[in-house]
């Protein structure tokens, strides 16, 4: 089966250099004038005179902020700060979001989705969850230790399963109340503790749309830095197409043809009169490419 | 591509009933007579004399104890009671898990397993880590609120690659400190933020055995309950098997001959002289059955 192609803030060129968070010598001897600090406003990207996002060093870093070491990128290790508050509002919200996924090269959008889930988790995770102690970063930015009691704190991913579901050749799409108008898109819902990939997805479409799926298939996956899912995109089918829509959770689901979807793939960022195609950014929009070109 | 089978702690018969959970209303008229509680010891399940999970009711749990609502089973409502402490230890020491695990139906067991991450993510999670204030359970215990800062908490479920390595018809296999004698398994490591799964698969084989790959292929996934991972289980080749362990993570790494393997597998619990199969209620059992299957 091929591949989707395209993941938007996939394929980061830093490397990681896990080695380096672990030993306290060897990232404190990182930490000099070559180091590269990731500039940020808030948790937004600033961008350079080129449109690449901006980087400046140490010095521009107040002495007591807490830095996250991203790994080594052409042999330089390269950190972001942790802003004074975490994540308020949806990032689709944010227009400044929407422009930095226009202007940064792939590459480039990954880093900076990588480095504003972990900025953002440590500012939203300040204190310990088991006792309410303040928490110390650790490792380098990716652990949180609580000098009360102990417990130690990892950045979160949340895996969330995301889906295509066909019958007789359409494909299965709903609505979120909060979508643009016209917009459909692949139904999708966070892996709960207790069940696989193939169990959340098939709960999913039973709870949101009433279906009932087989032959769940996994297709590819996206790392989703609002704050931090890993999108795990799957295809299913099912032999009755009758929707029981869950209101709660969707405006509308319904089925599309696969001229419908054609269409509005080639109409563009507009759309069709009845359905906007999901933005290309989304690995709904590369799923359903998927199932057209295959 | 076939799938696995047999995926431990998959398959509870509970429905899980999300309408119920977001509905005061409907939550407070399941908590009757009727409903079953899960009886825990700390976090250890709780045998009847048949050897099943035993169940009581909501007269067996304290005025004050934090319940979760599990889902239906036979259109009776189920629930757990948060117990005083998460967990503490490592669940490999744990020789009551291990009984459990030899001991319940594969139903059962993903009920119980569902239901023990559920209620430690509960007992180690009693605090905000926005603010530190005590937080209180929500939505049938799928949610915690902190009444200070408003935060919204979620149970927490950490996706974590687990891969096969392939080269020339060998399998590499990796065994940590831990490990029994004689034991080794699939190389594995949390999926971060900013990667996908595939990205996820080739840094950890890097990182743990110096090893590049290539055709990262997803074949199937398990939750996990020791505390709360989703395990994604991959298979992928590489051309060159030249290996550089870090003994940071891994006692040993190598590779392993079809034969050496099937002899392991045929030998049971007890091994070989050179290897101990992973045991099979570890999808890494499942994945390299799957290999030696294929």
């Amino acid at each position: 089966m091929a591949a989707i192609r395209s993941i938007a803030f996939s394929g980061s060129p830093i490397e990681r250099a896990d080695q380096i968070r672990v030993d306290d010598d060897a990232l404190a001897a990182q930490m000099n004038w070559r180091a590269r600090v990731l500039k940020l406003d808030g948790l937004n990207p600033v961008f350079d005179e080129m449109g690449a996002l901006e980087w400046g060093t140490l010095a521009d870093v107040a002495e007591d902020a807490e830095l996250c070491f991203l790994g080594l990128l052409e042999g330089k290790a390269c950190f972001a700060a942790v802003p004074d508050q975490g994540a308020t509002g949806p990032a689709y919200a944010n227009p400044q979001i929407w422009a930095a996924m226009q202007a940064l090269q792939p590459g480039e959008l990954a880093t900076y989705g990588g480095a504003r889930s972990l900025v953002d988790w440590h500012a939203r995770h300040k204190f310990c969850a088991r006792c309410g102690a303040v928490t110390r970063p650790a490792k380098g930015g990716w652990q949180r230790n609580c000098p009360d009691c102990g417990a130690q704190h990892f950045p979160r991913t949340d895996p969330v399963t995301i889906m295509l579901v066909e019958h007789d050749g359409q494909l299965l799409l709903g609505r979120q109340p909060r979508f643009p108008a016209r917009m459909f898109s692949a139904l999708a819902g966070f892996v709960e503790p207790g069940e696989t990939i193939e169990e959340a997805v098939a709960r999913e479409v039973k709870e949101e749309a009433g279906v009932t799926v087989r032959n769940v298939q996994y297709i590819g996956s996206q790392p989703w830095p609002f704050p931090s899912q890993l999108m795990i995109g799957c295809y299913s089918v099912t032999d009755d197409p009758d929707l029981t829509i869950d209101k709660t959770e969707l405006d509308d689901a319904r089925w599309f043809t696969r001229d419908e979807l054609e269409a509005s793939r080639a109409a563009g960022p507009e759309g069709t009169d009845d359905l906007l195609f999901p933005q290309r950014f989304a690995i709904a929009h590369q799923l359903i490419a998927w199932w057209l070109d295959k």
